[in-house]
């Protein structure tokens, strides 16, 4: 059906704009000295998730390959790179600020050629007709990937903060809150093509996707506001509204067109206040999460897939009983933080041991635009402040 | 049928895109010193917004309610949040510099749960087969909310601008033009959704809504440049410009699919040159209107308004005749005026009375960024400047 | 079909978009003394563009007048308003920073009305019916506009740089690479629809086409990237990043829907590799391209049009081999560079004769930011520099 396949490009569309979403929040939460490296560091990402999804993560997911699919697949394989680029891209942004920009490029050679589309196998790998979708056949459910791409996007950042360790300092520069407002919004409209796209009921159910995606998020942020405000810490709040949105988008992707319009307010209330109590836990064990992956595709994304079986509409039920679908969602659960998280953790080790992570306390000082990219103005910059520090 | 769906689904995520458009906009117009705070307050009345409209205002609107309305309702509902949302967010920019952010947002509650809904309800409110449509019924027209929204959020907005009066002063920290820009692009895009969206012909008229919001709003741009040529304001027609685009974009949503193209260029230029004429009436009477709303969204919308019925194609006329129409129009206006206005007075005249609206002469001084966020680098600079001033 | 029409206005809305794209791009390049200059132009391009090509060009390139055309074809008149304004936009960003406003918005009343909509005649003139497409018909071909829309934007902005020549100095201010990426993004976006409105192949193979223009723009970043690594320009990457993308979005242009996606790798990497080389050629003549519209529109759309014989299916052919394709190909791309940079010499030639391209060295110095919009931060900024200066 024609409809079918342009809802899948428009869907495929919106989800690469969120690239465009990631690179303003992003952008917009680092220091002034490291923009430019983030945002190259955005294009370059996305080039090495379609080049090795194309050749190899595609047909590990589905078992079909470009050379040989049938022309009327297309759009669901552009569907999928966009998929694959949002779980490939999140990492990068955590570790920013004193990550090598080589280091960042080949962990996400491995994120886009095996961590992802192996565990998007376990899951959705039955999609096409292939039968290797052993965690679905367990009972495991992700309506969009709150798992297939964002835990498992959240494993992979974890492992790399553990890692590449914080940065030695976060007072120098400046960020800019309204493109990372900017991205905020791009990448909640990005959303609905997420949620919307990867049809798992029929298209006059959008509806209720559009809707849910739109509600989990507002009452995600409503949810982060009441436990930033329970916790009287006047003037973070800012942080806790862009955790508590993504964080809402993120948990309803468990389940967009699976549930009441009611359960998306309940499930992104809960994640929005999961994500934002979460930086705490972050804070207490010492992991520097620039854009606060962790809080948002990590926590929200475990909220979504454990909420699920409490709010799922009866009629989508795999398991025989929400207390056995609870079971298969924590198995899937487990299955990704064994296969994403243990993997990239010795992915990470590997690096650091042959070309290494981590940039030079000088480096980090000067920030990543001078060193990567020889911005003129930043040195200009640099320069000032230090003469400055030094009459101090 | 499953296209319309889709089409209302599709126009519904461009109208959520606006959402960025304001913010980009807001934020370029607005002082380095207050960008921060007026990019989040987007958000979250954005999030009240979402909270209200689910819970009361679509209920007074379309009388209907989220609890138990049938699934295929739910694209309708997606798309009628994303209008109450733009029309909720805009006072908030034109008050901004010197309001407090919970003034602001206690007003979105009420504009979004009672304002805005009730007026729709006026004239919408027979959408779904309720009957309580009663301007509709005595032959007020309005194609896509020139007035349900527009000059809704434009009376609310004139109302709360007097009621907070002028900023201190207005020379300090900069504007960021290419953002601004940004976020007109921006708007203009998601207004093909917005005029596309409330579907009142048929789909295959949607090329027509989609070529007449083009053309009003590029001659809407033609027409205030006109106007500032023949006032000679060397320097100012940048201002303009903006006010042009957006005022075209406004007049033409009153009659988007009923008119012809070159009726919709007529509509556009007049109502550029109108909003571009009424910035001489705001500041005669010293409105201080930050984002320039007043001229695009009141006046851009009682020109649209106005003019409907003598643009607008003879098969569509609700009223016997032109004139009866124009009776019709300005009846539709007058109540507007008189609930929306009257109301939005009252509201901000107790809020006022309660909370209070306006921030303290230091307070707008040092700028919002510190005061409700604690901005480290607004602070910096702030000290900067107040040294660089004690030493003059 | 009204699946297809509402597939061309999709499609044209997001080819809209790409003018927020191109706002992005050219103000993250220049140098932020002019970045209001920039915006504000392609606003005015944009409203001139619409006027021009609704009142004359596309009367000359389809032989029909919106007065009297049938309804049904506005949203193919919406489309092609479109096009034609990525055309012309292009043009005035690579010519930005030494050339007056005024000079720039004349030559995108003939680039509209005149140069573009003839060439395009001459291509695409048939397909309404009429039978004024003699390059066609002669078994020229170009699936979305590589030469129709690109290279003749690239021979325009040529004949431009040679008449307006380089700027005095480019070390002043700096430029925004957040902002040049997030124009990228937009752009990509943007060009989903660009190459899926202009059908010349079934919906059906919608798929194909947005899977070819996401492959070419990436492997046309990697081609760069490596023709940057083998000539060891360290640092210099970013640039060819950039033009790697563009190029390889320009370059697919001409076959997107005609070839298989591994053809569209091969496309996007030479086009790459080409753009990337291309800014060699422009230092040692020494044109001053400040957006790099050459390599990406020109020289991406030369690649394109000329490998077109070589990689499209053989069931899609014009001509009766690959090699008398190519000679319509070369054909086409010879009418190109007479008309549309013969012309444009002419037209800037004759534009500096009367009112003059280039503003005053001091004006350039100062900034077309004061100059043409007296913006008070720039003039500050420019006072401090001035008198900083004057101390060393």
């Amino acid at each position: 059906m024609i409809t079918q396949q342009i809802w899948v490009l428009i869907c495929g569309a919106l989800v690469f704009f969120m690239q465009a979403g990631f690179t303003c929040y992003e952008a917009g939460f680092v220091q002034s000295k490291n923009v430019i490296s983030v945002s190259i560091e955005n294009l370059l990402t996305f080039m090495i998730t379609v080049a090795m999804f194309i050749s190899i993560g595609y047909y590990l997911m589905f078992g079909e390959s470009i050379i040989s699919m049938p022309s009327s697949h297309y759009s669901y394989l552009f569907l999928h790179i966009m998929f694959a680029a949002v779980a490939v891209t999140i990492f990068a942004g955590a570790m920013s600020e004193r990550s090598k920009i080589t280091a960042l490029l080949t962990a996400s050679i491995f994120a886009a050629g095996l961590i992802y589309p192996v565990y998007g196998r376990f899951v959705w790998g039955d999609a096409l007709g292939g039968n290797f979708a052993w965690l679905h056949q367990l009972g495991f459910m992700d309506y969009a990937g709150a798992s297939v791409v964002h835990t498992t996007a959240g494993f992979i950042t974890l492992a790399g903060l553990i890692i590449v360790g914080s940065r030695t300092s976060t007072r120098t520069g400046k960020s800019n809150i309204p493109l990372a407002t900017l991205g905020v919004f791009i990448l909640w409209f990005g959303w609905l093509g997420f949620n919307g796209g990867n049809q798992q009921v029929d298209l006059d159910q959008m509806g209720l996707v559009f809707l849910n995606t739109t509600l989990s998020a507002s009452f995600g942020m409503m949810g982060a506001l009441v436990a930033n405000l329970l916790r009287r810490r006047k003037g973070r709040y800012l942080i806790s509204i862009f955790n508590g949105v993504l964080g809402g988008l993120v948990a309803v992707t468990a389940v967009s067109g699976w549930c009441h319009p009611l359960s998306a307010v309940i499930i992104g209330f809960i994640a929005g206040v999961c994500a934002d109590l979460s930086t705490l836990i972050l804070e207490r064990y010492g992991i520097d999460d620039v854009v606060n992956a962790i809080p948002a595709h990590l926590v929200g994304g475990i909220c979504g897939v454990l909420l699920l079986p409490w709010f799922i509409d009866k009629q989508y039920l795999l398991c025989d009983s929400r207390m056995e679908q609870f079971g298969a969602q924590c198995l899937g659960l487990m299955v990704n933080f064994g296969w994403a998280f243990g993997l990239s953790l010795l992915m990470f080790w590997a690096i650091n041991k042959t070309i290494g992570i981590r940039v030079s306390g000088e480096d980090e000082k000067k920030g990543l635009n001078i060193v990567e990219f020889n911005d003129i103005y930043s040195w200009e910059n640099y320069m000032e402040v230090s003469s400055y520090e030094s009459q101090i």
